[in-house]
């Protein structure tokens, strides 16, 4: 039985102020909350119908602190979804800590006004399969504790550290230091095949509709581009969604330091 | 104005079944419609509101058979966006002619059961940027021409050849030709980087839930996987989107060809 000050604040949740202010987030479906739960996520509340706690004991019920079965027609009072699943959780929000001199040592992705919650959520899951392990979002990219992102991180959450920084600050903090390198993502650039791609950095990825800020242009050193290999009517596809072209990117990266790695041995 | 037997037209056309028999295609908004008229599509009825066509006469009229001005209200009668934009284009779904002999000499892109409308959309844009004139579907792939894949397209339909095939009966067709490969991407296989890959040959990517159907595999002859750095919780990221994951292995099939066609010169 779900209290009405239960649904109150599930429902609150919703909204990015709430999720600040009390520190959790909602996730929904069986999938994505079987994945939080299994990365070590701490669940404050979960929400199953139809016997989906039992079915799913593997977890650790220390990262359970509360868990309620619940009837359908409750669980489409706090569901977003369409067609609700047999499972809601609630998770807080982990602390993650960015620490300056682990960021200097590695590379690291900077997300410069992305909106789609989609799109963040992928690129969340690209960074974790590249071992990229912090991922900076300027203050005006969507929330990565929104419900649509939590369900495209497929877990990831818990693997990437994500912070919101004003960009322009944390780039005078970076820029010019030796080894270091900000690299930007453009349609016309150095070639990303061909260019030199160091291990230690921010990679800036721009909006799809408006491209990098103006603003943080000054302080990239690196301009790279994903050739086009296009026969199309005109000038073929005039760019690549952008969380394909942050996989394409991090592979790219990926694959020079474990070849670099290979030839040292 | 918009006449009832217009309406009834252009909402038939949400389903595939009436845009096979109809012949015809929905997209909506200034950018996607924009796209297609520069692409060279042909569109049997433009409705728009506002004057968007005259603020959009760049276009070849020879190109657009009928254009209506509507008001606001009909437009809501005949769209599928929650908030209806300011042009609606039906068009005409292009006949692609698949030359057997072209594709023996070329990459082409197979996708086996890929149901989100959004990651078919963005994989024919991903072919468009790579050069890949071909990208064949099995049966069970949702519709190219479905209006949210139309919407991630951004215009590469008139770029890409689209077919929906038997593809066993593809498979037997192609495989076992001298200097042609049949490659699919897996989790586990040969590392993408450093596999031998080929210019002439079909690349097989799989739904992320159910991956390269069972009846594929005796064709395929080169296991591909992304390789993954992943320093996560457990295995880190389970696997990237599959739109994601077609980008990367497209640019490394590019990189390959680039690198070598270079180094032949």
């Amino acid at each position: 039985m779900l209290s009405k000050n239960k649904i109150k604040f599930i429902n609150a949740l919703k909204k990015k102020k709430s999720r600040n202010e009390k520190g959790c987030f909602i996730a929904e479906g069986s999938k994505t909350v079987a994945d939080l739960l299994a990365s070590g996520m701490q669940a404050r509340l979960i929400c199953s119908t139809g016997g989906w706690m039992q079915s799913h004991s593997a977890f650790s019920q220390a990262n359970i602190i509360e868990h309620i079965e619940i009837t359908g027609k409750d669980m489409q009072k706090i569901s977003s979804l369409k067609t609700p699943q047999e499972v809601l959780g609630v998770f807080v929000i982990p602390e993650y800590r960015e620490k300056e001199e682990k960021l200097i040592r590695q590379i690291s992705l900077v997300l410069d006004r992305i909106h789609d919650p989609g799109n963040l959520g992928t690129i969340i899951r690209i960074a974790d399969w590249f071992g990229i392990q912090n991922v900076i979002c300027s203050a005006d990219t969507v929330d990565a504790f929104n419900p649509k992102t939590v369900q495209a991180t497929m877990g990831s959450l818990a693997s990437v550290n994500i912070f919101y920084r004003d960009l322009p600050e944390l780039m005078k903090k970076f820029s010019g230091r030796s080894g270091f390198n900000i690299y930007g993502c453009f349609l016309e650039g150095e070639n990303l095949y061909t260019a030199p791609l160091g291990n230690r950095g921010f990679i800036i990825m721009g909006s799809e509709s408006h491209g990098i800020s103006s603003y943080l242009m000054p302080f990239i050193n690196r301009h790279l581009a994903i050739p086009s290999f296009s026969e199309g009517y005109a000038t073929g596809a005039e760019s690549l969604n952008v969380s394909v072209a942050t996989g394409i990117v991090c592979s790219e990266f990926r694959r020079r330091k474990a070849t670099a790695d290979h030839h040292s041995k």
